[in-house]
């Protein structure tokens, strides 16, 4: 990549259509206007941005283009909207390979039709060599808000269960084993994809669903954290239900992490009345990526604001938000 | 600016709460949830993004944070779009100064709340020291598009007029001739604007639209080869009509560039049926960023897919695409 192949001129027009379009090419994003006009039906859309900068870009399940796709895509499905359009923008640093921005375009595109969201706007810019660390992606995307459905942080009700998709922790650790700097090997594999189709199952089962969240930067620990102060309840959760992998968990131990405050990319944290858990949770494990799914807590009156865990051997503890910097550069 | 901010952690709902909440803050953003949840009554959208690596970020005339408005803005508005929804993303560098951030974050919302958009969502990321050059910001942007309007870069006819809505060069030069290692000095200001009061001034005046760009990277002379690819028709510029300021002019032969491939930040150039010229014309120019309105061309049936400019010796050359790189980081 050349500098002037973020210059607008004709390298740029070159990018475009040699690297972009044939791929990502599709009948609104090919019309190359300044803005890209969509039919949109429905009276309340969802609107996100994530900005992507993981190190390194490549990881054990994914890439940075998979994670642009399925963060945004998730964002999205968590206030209950049906992710339809897709927006990227690419930074890339001088003398970044065309053959690994080729491959990221691809599995971007691959993870766009898994969800079934139509990439329609894009830009890219290029700076000097040293600027920027290889590439960072921004994805922001539309979605399409069912009608009277309501999902918000401030939603969680006392007696509401707790209910988590899968087992914590494989994003963050994948890729910092990773990492070359560290000499350390492992075979966890990020759970980053999209979640949209698992929150569907989750929708048609009940709208009665108060609060989602995935549990990305700062963990489950740090999600569970914020529902409860804009809640104002508690959230007591139970160590024993929780999933963690035994390779994470080995993983975390000898790298000094604590599961709960490790990113993922394709775990959910669902809050819904008692009443609807376990038909909820039977309808999840039926998806690709709610195999693991379970009830692993419940919104309780005291402790408002707190999050509390009722570990293993039986004593009670809180759980703070996370405080400081875990693992840098992470999604 | 630490790692931690951008860790999703304590200190990144500090920064939230702290820097953005308190310039930024209206009813959707506040929810804080994963997406916002917008109105959106009318049944097409016009959806865009682009990413800023302005160097410097500050420059006589504007700052980073008003351009990423501003850019989003006007690409919304080229589409005929009223822009209403903004997303901003900030990609950070460890160590970067609070105080210029907050500088930013304000310009930002001066820039959002003159063009009538509200920021209804946004990221932050931060990346070790070296790894990004101060800080880089992507906008993504919403807007409403009008019934029955259909401006696209495909739809310039033959008879058409160009018009212009101010002197060129001005975003270009100021940004290069503020960077230090130049060693030069000018008086030169960015144009940096949004545009869309201006687009709503044209639109009242006459629906019959066809084409409209803002000139940005690559400058007027790549946007009108791309517009005379895109409609298959030859474009004609008389070089005596298009105004470019002294300063300008001035330090684009000392520095060698070309007035036609600087970037510019508030200047359109619309095509449009020769019988509104004039009208449109003169409303133009009863607007801010409008006063220099004119005409200074016509779309003809020869030379199809190229640009002619008459020079002002009354000569004709071929006005070919920016090709290279001619100003790195201008936007």
């Amino acid at each position: 990549i050349r500098l002037a192949h973020g210059g607008g001129g004709r390298f740029s027009h070159e990018l475009i259509e040699q690297v972009f379009l044939p791929v990502f090419g599709n009948e609104v994003l090919n019309t190359l206007n300044d803005s890209s006009v969509l039919n949109c039906p429905d009276d309340q859309i969802a609107f996100t941005t994530d900005s992507f900068v993981v190190d390194p870009i490549f990881f054990p399940g994914g890439d940075i283009g998979r994670l642009a796709v399925c963060g945004t895509v998730n964002d999205l499905s968590m206030v209950g909207a049906s992710p339809k359009y897709i927006s990227i923008g690419f930074i890339l640093e001088e003398g970044f390979p065309l053959d690994d921005l080729k491959r990221i375009v691809r599995s971007t595109k691959e993870a766009a039709d898994e969800a079934g969201v139509l990439i329609v706007t894009g830009d890219t810019k290029v700076v000097e060599r040293g600027n920027c660390d290889g590439l960072y992606i921004n994805t922001s995307g539309i979605g399409i808000v069912r009608d009277g459905l309501h999902i918000s942080g401030d939603g969680a009700c006392v007696g509401d269960c707790v209910i988590l998709s899968g087992t914590l922790g494989n994003h963050g650790m994948a890729v910092v084993t990773s990492r070359e700097d560290l000499g350390f090997q492992s075979r966890i594999a990020s759970d980053v994809a999209p979640l949209n189709h698992l929150v569907s199952t989750i929708l048609n089962s009940t709208e009665s669903v108060h609060v989602m969240r995935d549990a990305t930067r700062g963990g489950l620990a740090t999600v569970l954290n914020e529902i409860a102060v804009q809640s104002d309840v508690g959230i007591l959760i139970e160590e024993e239900r929780i999933p963690v992998s035994e390779a994470v968990l080995g993983a975390c131990e000898l790298l000094g992490f604590d599961p709960l405050y490790v990113a993922n990319e394709g775990v959910l944290m669902a809050i819904l009345p008692e009443a609807y858990a376990s038909d909820v949770v039977r309808a999840m494990r039926k998806n690709k990526y709610g195999k693991q799914s379970c009830v692993i807590g419940r919104v309780v009156e005291d402790q408002k604001g707190r999050v509390i865990m009722e570990t293993k051997i039986g004593s009670r503890r809180i759980v703070d938000m996370l405080s400081g910097e875990q693992l840098p550069r992470i999604c």
